[in-house]
């Protein structure tokens, strides 16, 4: 049953080191499908697993997930770790949805209990359902190619093994099995535009033309493809254009002004996120980058309390 | 009314020249707004206008069509040309949804109507919906960046002032002022994939999200800006990898080796559009050359029974 999703994972990861891998496991049916998988390849002995869960304590109920994660690992003898939000010492900006709130308190959750136990990969359970409505919700708010291109299997530490697998197979397989997970309720409140998309926009997209799902994998291949060449334009650009000296990375205006608008842009939120100012550069934003960088006068542009850019004779950095 | 559509008119095309252009007028409610729109630059003497109907014969209704779009013109003392799809003597290949074949033929149409007149464009009347409807065709279809980039304002010699306005805001106007247009019944028929997208889908994403068409307007104006610079790009590595001798186009073996994939395909696209190779390269078709034009031997590949790609030594052309 697995065989395919092994040469997928062999696709992007090495198994002959016995990698150890961190499960987030949040009791719903994906990551328990996930679950049964991994668990499987530790039962073989081709990696290390070992599962965390979050409790964001939001909702009363959040115990009963906990205990629901500690027991399926504890019945396959697989170790188990579990947090809570509040204990975590964060100072993330909790600005956007909840949604977005809770990805970035599991996002910091993960890489500590990575770092912690010294482990390889993190492994999430996402599925190309997942994929479409991170789509559709892209569009809906406005994006660029790379919002549209969506996750890929491998990110950094991050594992996403099951973005090509349908949401129904996966429920299927367990419903086949009689295997127990969770129901989060909140999945059908029309509260959240997240869900709106998947009870009223998929649907609609499946009902018009049966080959939707799998056209869609096409397109979100042609569009990773064409996403990952920019990428790799923009690195090249980029060391072209920033020196580094002293950790601090300093920029030739008179190469960087030379470039297409579309690869400054690019350029700048690169080097923001190498130097992890702590925010998503919004459009308009950039733009004002831009602006700053290519009037002929030198100067100092305020971004936000903690960083401003400078311009020095021919060079630019950030203060 | 009409004054935020001048300015965005004048931001594609030279109106200081008195522009001759032939409009596209099917009698349904967009081309006619959009005569009256250009009608009014006619009368105002900011341009030359001409308008033409291509009857495809397909249904026996058609003839009224044609008489709508001449009393139109008449009324209003603008020349008018009619032609029918038995009368072009055409070598299209007949590829591809009735949808398509009527596309292929009025562009054809268009085309010769704009050579006999030595006008300068041809305008066209889609407006917003139909930019939506063709990014979800082409996401049902499978597609890439330049699919899903849409149509441009101005693109050779076609031009398109509607595209960022709304379908409802024609509707509204037409019927406000008491305008007669033309009702294709065959846009309600669930026949045809575009018109189940905007039956089930484009309503699925209104009601999900009220700012939809606003987000996706921009959504779509990145990805032109990104295709446009992908196209830079193609453009310039073309010119640096073929040679034109004797308009024949000679491409450098170890150059276009040197490239990266992506690259690779926009550049045999953009050589066998420049080369006018009747047909659509799909993706399958692109990686077959590619192999081809990477494998160590020389030789040759037949591409369809009129084109063949030679490599002889360091170099590729097409027999």
């Amino acid at each position: 049953m697995f065989e395919k999703l092994e040469q997928e994972l062999k696709n992007i990861i090495n198994l002959e080191n016995k990698p150890k891998i961190i499960l987030g496991l949040s009791g719903g049916p994906d990551s328990v499908y996930l679950f049964l998988f991994l668990n499987k390849l530790a039962q073989e002995d081709k990696i290390e697993l070992i599962c965390a869960h979050l409790n964001h304590e939001w909702r009363t109920e959040a115990i009963i997930d906990v205990e629901f994660c500690k027991n399926l690992c504890a019945k396959n003898n697989i170790k188990f770790i579990a947090g809570k939000a509040s204990e975590l010492e964060i100072a993330i900006k909790f600005n956007g949805s909840l949604e977005e709130i809770g990805r970035k308190l599991r996002r910091y959750f993960f890489n500590k209990i990575l770092k912690q136990e010294d482990a390889n990969y993190i492994a999430l359970a996402h599925h190309l359902q997942d994929q479409q409505e991170t789509f559709f919700w892209r569009i809906i708010r406005g994006t660029t190619l790379k919002g549209l291109s969506g996750m890929k299997m491998l990110q950094e530490a991050y594992i996403r093994p099951l973005l090509n697998i349908e949401k129904k197979d996966i429920l299927d397989y367990l419903d086949k099995n009689n295997i127990k997970y969770l129901i989060d309720y909140t999945n059908y409140s029309d509260k959240y535009l997240r869900n709106r998309i998947r009870k009223y926009v998929l649907p609609a997209l499946e009902k018009v033309d049966s080959r939707f799902s799998k056209k869609f994998l096409t397109t979100l291949n042609f569009l990773q493809e064409e996403e990952a060449f920019l990428n790799k334009i923009t690195e090249n650009n980029f060391n072209i254009i920033f020196k580094n000296i002293n950790n601090k990375y300093t920029g030739n205006l008179t190469e960087f002004k030379k470039l297409d608008i579309i690869l400054q842009k690019r350029i700048l939120i690169y080097w923001l996120d190498k130097i992890k100012v702590k925010f998503t550069a919004s459009n308009s934003f950039l733009l004002e980058i831009l602006r700053f960088l290519n009037n002929p006068n030198g100067g100092k542009h305020k971004i936000n309390q903690d960083f401003s850019i400078i311009k020095k004779q021919n060079n630019f950095m950030v203060l």
